[in-house]
């Protein structure tokens, strides 16, 4: 039988037994964040670091995270490996932990990462002691380079972010797993619960979930939603479920008792 | 906000919690079957007439199901509709109570069902106070046809029988639920958790899913994961996710704070 | 080597070269039709019954068509076999010959055929001489049947009349082509020349194409377009393509000269 | 009307009218070569280096490419930019030209590209005269450095080399030739014409199929197949098409002449 009472996700030398990581942009309120944490079970939480200003109590989005929960600051604003270091020390100085989720991107329209400058921002980052997690282009070439940066983790995107179009990418995002050393966190454009427990199932390792979560109508329940999503696929994974079959195969028998 | 603790499963005048359909099929020890049921809470299970066998107590499969869950005999082993209501109305005999699912097939390679011999053997079955649930490919005629006929819900295969292929006829699928006036049960053809909830979140009332749990190598937990699966897809439906998006939209602010 | 040059379709006793079968609905105007027909090669053509008018010179389509193309007259507004018998009866006193395509819908949201009306039409006209070609939701069971009834071939939607969808029952319609005795000429749906490609790839004998082509900007281009695509399927399954492979394999050498 | 007869593809300063990039790998006999780019109407070729040996009569492939066709030589085998610039300095000084695909590949298990490496080589290799055709990840950002690097065109894989999978980056493809302001040839992967249709419906500008061609059962109707297909997705592009529709709309009268 399947140990899934001890199955943990590593994370750098942090021990996680929820697989569903959430974000704390577009909800229409923020009192929406601990209910949704407190149901969807998440343990870590991603924060851009401009919503962070210790100064102003509303404003400060860290007063509706309960401190159960593991933040992961993003770069988020980044454009270059330097800025991305920037935030990520200013993050650290701030006490916000030894998280970083680093976010590198050019492309405006898209917003698609560039994976050269967040290798670089990896190396460095790695080195300082930081846990990092990179947003990526999934490119395995690219995986195993910020493996040997450092990388606690890769987060290859699903789809542009905020789309909802789930694993566009799911023949790369395969081979992804299949061969790299760390762990693989999808991130991005993970819109649907199905498209969470597909990724589960392939073998990713978490999930990162914001915006569908976030822009439901009822943002508590989807996070119960995800989390089980979360949870069914993981489940699947490990109770190896058999694979595509090419002809029917009846599940009762067809011989029919009639003509016996 | 949605109330899911209210939420039903109508079929004939019976209601149900839960939306998760099982079946007796291909499980490699018969013990299994409880405490699948258990773990999965699934409330309906289907029989093939051919196992229920009252006289041998070993190889009577009813001693494996909980009385809590309803029986849903099936016609397998039918190849006209007159077999099948003669299936039928043994079982009611027998004491399996008042549901029927109508299988008949004649194709012996894909075991896709007959259309028009399971709409006339609707048609005979609920005039006679069945609770009928045919197993149809899918077809818009075919079920407003069947809804005429007295059909307690429609079952449109999502793949043939038996090959985890999932929602192959997806866009088939999600027509028939746009249009139908009783429920839509997915049955046949899904092998995965993500399957099932994405079946769930087009709007399936329920799913009916067999091989992928017996032949899973824990099917137990097996079961418990698509249980999970049709939650997800079920609460994703309720809170209504936004739809899929051409272009990115940052969860993140991207203007960033060094630029300010 | 594959002989290209003397590959037929047979539709009852009639030899075509030309696999790309078209229509005369939706044109802009019918000027387009005979130039269509000339850039495209095609050397069949459907014709609604409504639109034939014997008294009507401007309203004659007819007049449009070259006498070397056949006519496929088709029964679109019937809704019962009888109908389709009727429109079927009608067309071939009026001299358009002994082809009839069956269009029997009642579903007037996706205007999908219904399987049972066309099986009895088709089982009707067979038998008084007809070449029936049966337009069907897709369906192994229904394609025996037909076969049975006498039809000439089977004409299984792609998708919904008009939308342009393609091959949305892509596996059905693999397993039609893989146990039909007669050809199968997918019509409905296909939208674009690489569906029509990928139809004849799988072995698809033929395709109907009518509204992607004369709602284009440029019919008779589109036209030569289709041709040109239903050939170059035709072609690759007559060449034998290589199947899909899982894992890469260089087209050129890697070893590179320069380590040498 | 489209004006089909003038249209060109621009690479560098080299004008095209085929739009079929072909290969000279893979094949069971070179003798199958210029009979292919006969068939085929390919203008230009892709030739490893490594093939190329002006000593060995026999051995040396340019022997079998008729002089009508434009060679691109490519740096297969290079794991650094350095090597691929230094491949293509010996290309350009055997006398094969001006034109040169950049390949660096160090993932030996997919053969997917290095980007970062390509980049490196593509701005040595633009300044220096080069005509630079880079084969890439799909990826929007680096498409946009290529361009600034000098490239006179882009050519992100559809799939890995060899696998025949076709269009697996579909929606990055897609939004890489909607901002690319240099042409964008899709290599690699391509396994079927229909595949190579959709690319140029897509709005690719050309495509590279080697593989398919050459290990076919017959490699010279594969190149004719594979030609016709890039015509027609060429021709589909030009001539509009119209878009996908949700709900069915008749090609053919369905009001019935019957009722009237």
């Amino acid at each position: 039988m399947t140990d899934i009472k001890n199955d943990r996700l590593m994370l750098g030398d942090i021990e996680f037994t929820s697989r569903l990581i959430t974000g704390t942009g577009k909800f229409s309120s923020r009192d929406f964040i601990a209910p949704m944490l407190e149901a969807s079970g998440s343990q870590m939480i991603t924060v851009a670091l401009r919503r962070v200003d210790p100064t102003a109590k509303d404003e400060n989005i860290l007063t509706y995270i309960p401190d159960s929960v593991t933040l992961l600051p993003n770069t988020s604003g980044a454009r270059t490996a330097s800025e991305a270091v920037r935030i990520a020390k200013i993050a650290r100085e701030a006490g916000y932990g030894k998280f970083i989720k680093i976010e590198v991107i050019t492309d405006m329209q898209y917003l698609m990462p560039d994976n050269h400058e967040t290798l670089l921002a990896t190396q460095i980052l790695a080195k300082e002691g930081f846990i990092v997690l990179p947003y990526m282009m999934p490119d395995i070439t690219v995986t195993k380079q910020l493996y040997d940066a450092g990388a606690a983790a890769v987060m290859p995107l699903g789809s542009p972010i905020g789309t909802n179009r789930g694993l566009e990418m799911k023949p790369m995002i395969k081979r992804i797993i299949e061969t790299s050393k760390i762990p693989v966190v999808v991130d991005a454009g993970i819109g649907r619960p199905s498209q969470a427990a597909e990724a589960m199932e392939m073998g990713a390792d978490a999930v990162l979930v914001n915006t569908a979560i976030a822009t439901s109508n009822d943002p508590v329940l989807a996070g119960k939603a995800f989390s089980f999503a979360v949870k069914a696929g993981r489940m699947a994974y490990l109770s190896r479920l058999a694979d595509k079959q090419a002809y029917a195969q009846a599940s009762s028998p067809l011989t029919g008792f009639l003509r016996e």
